[in-house]
């Protein structure tokens, strides 16, 4: 999979600088590592995610991971101290970024520098942000867009150069390459990623007043609806208002929904008032059904097999020896959570073609299943 | 955990019904199910819920699994037809129950009747409902509501034998009893329960109108947010519209939010329109770190600590069979998705203080960690 990228340097010490440095030494590349603040850049060397810049660096292949709002002005400084490197950025929205970078460009004369730069976005993250939560597999199997541009105003369009440096950068980290546009790819995250995170924390924030008593009735229904919730207020208002565009027009569709839903309930009684109501779940059904299932595949119904199990130390792990001693593989499994039980209750998704064979092999087993 | 509950008679052969029934039988109490529906009484009965209604049957406690909105007329019907036997309910919402039951019965001169009537509602189920769907441990570990009413208009308040059978009842099947009011009780399952399912298909919506190859960009955190939203909607139209006092202001609280949000991203650039998009985000955050965590304890922050699999049979319980010889307890554990990819990371979640060791002791035994 290691791919002959040269000498790359990672401009920033965050999550994804340091994921994309630590999977890059690992895999023995040259890396080297920056950050504005030393205190990041010391302990994202610390942490194995590159060197720190010296006199005479020469990458080849330069990774932009700063803030959205600092980028464009980042890249085009890496543009000019490093003209013989291809730049790229992984902000989350790419045209704004583009449109900056190519005034900025026409403004100090750099137009032609441009045909070093690709804007890319790997589709990957946690809640948790920091050099610390960096991870060299936090690429394997996401798709990683990349957004080449047109030549405009003068201003260079992307060599086939960058995008294949590009492309190699995204398959040695194990992730899988997609081009698109860049408005395309500000639409499609405006839908995926930016809208679910604000509707997440609007709903979260409902939770703010309700009483201790009232929340303990929580199930995971709600912890998996507010889970992203939690993220980093500072960044995502960069996000969504960088992406404002893109996002607004999408919850301003959310909120006509919500509207006629609001009336339909102000309403109950009145002639065909629910038909509001009925069609918002019916059209979540619809949407939820369009996500790809597991390894990208078109969503497959799994059989699901309940299994109920201790709350100790090696029950799981006997459960799953078991499961593996009948050959059968688990496409998916969950844990359901048991306020206050010391029990717990393992979903094991498996194709329905051997749930039979799974069940009578579990119950052979002396397992408790639903 | 067997209590006396004599015999008992469920009305309703869907996934509560057929739950509780299911067991009920397992502990070797004498149940009776019934529905109107022939086909559903025999599925459930094949399925071990229990036994077809005979004459003489003389039950201790009925419980009433029907839809919400005929769950009045059964209750009242079964309260005159087993005079000695204490009535239930597993209706999601309680006081529009509770005030037609009290109508009908001061309409029909049976207001006596309703000291043998006792509201409940187990906070338990599934996306997919029906008789096969359900599972004898469907409630172990779940709260489970119950609702006395008190005596007004004449009509009986519910007596003390009642909500101790009920308790019993919910005891048996390993759930925890929580006595709440009933506008305490629709307060609360607004909040954390219709208001997500309702957000959550409003959200999924959204993606009707996506390309595949922007869908394609979905992670974990869309699956997340919108698995509720394959529910189904003929229920749900039902709780939503019979618990739309509750539902309507906090949707108009959301409704509000989302407006200033919209507001601020229509405006992006002039001064301070970004506060409400960041009170958003901080709001979420606060509200999200008011969900109990496992075992109803408070949010307890683990540690977690990942795990990277290939993705064939056997290897998940290689991994925790390694887990539980190195005696750790997981308190949680995840599976990552990775489109495209055959190779799975596994979260697994451990109280802080070990994860040095649970690390130090998977590196020893070959494991790839993050």
């Amino acid at each position: 999979m290691s791919r002959n990228l040269g000498q790359v340097r990672i401009v920033g010490g965050g999550l994804l600088g340091t994921s994309i440095g630590l999977a890059l030494t690992k895999l023995g590349h040259d890396v080297v590592i920056s950050d504005t603040s030393p205190a990041t850049q010391a302990l994202a060397v610390d942490y194995g995610a590159g060197r720190v810049p010296a006199v005479g660096d020469n990458p080849s292949l330069v990774v932009v991971c700063v803030p959205p709002d600092v980028t464009p002005a980042v890249v085009l400084a890496e543009l000019t101290a490093y003209t013989n490197a291809v730049v790229t950025d992984v902000a989350s929205v790419k045209l704004p970024v583009l449109q900056q970078l190519q005034e900025s460009a026409s403004a100090t004369g750099t137009e032609a520098l441009l045909t070093n730069y690709v804007g890319s976005h790997p589709m990957a993250g946690r809640e948790r942000g920091g050099a610390i939560s960096g991870r060299a597999d936090l690429f394997n199997g996401r798709p990683w867009v990349i957004v080449p541009h047109h030549s405009e105003g003068g201003v260079a369009a992307t060599s086939a150069e960058a995008v294949n440096l590009v492309t190699d950068l995204a398959l040695s980290l194990g992730a899988q390459p997609v081009t698109m546009e860049a408005t395309e790819h500000d639409h499609a995250v405006a839908a995926v990623s930016h809208v679910p995170q604000l509707i997440s924390s609007l709903l979260a924030a409902r939770l703010i007043s309700t009483s201790a008593q009232e929340i303990a009735l929580a199930g995971q229904g709600l912890r998996d609806t507010t889970r992203i919730a939690a993220s980093d207020p500072s960044l995502w208002v960069q996000i969504l208002s960088a992406n404002a565009e893109q996002v607004a027009p999408v919850l301003k569709d959310f909120a006509a929904d919500l509207a006629s839903v609001i009336a339909a309930l102000d309403n109950v009684g009145a002639p065909g008032s629910l038909s509001s109501v009925s069609k918002a779940i019916e059209q979540g059904n619809r949407g939820v059904s369009r996500i790809p299932g597991k390894h990208g595949s078109s969503q497959t119904e799994y059989a699901v097999v309940v299994a109920m199990i201790d709350d100790k130390p090696g029950e799981w792990a006997r459960l799953l020896t078991d499961v593996g001693h009948i050959g059968i593989n688990l496409e998916d499994m969950r844990m359901e959570h048991s306020p206050g039980a010391q029990i717990g209750l393992v979903e094991l998704s498996v194709l329905p073609q051997v749930e039979a064979k799974l069940i009578e092999e579990l119950n052979a087993r002396g397992w408790r299943l639903a």
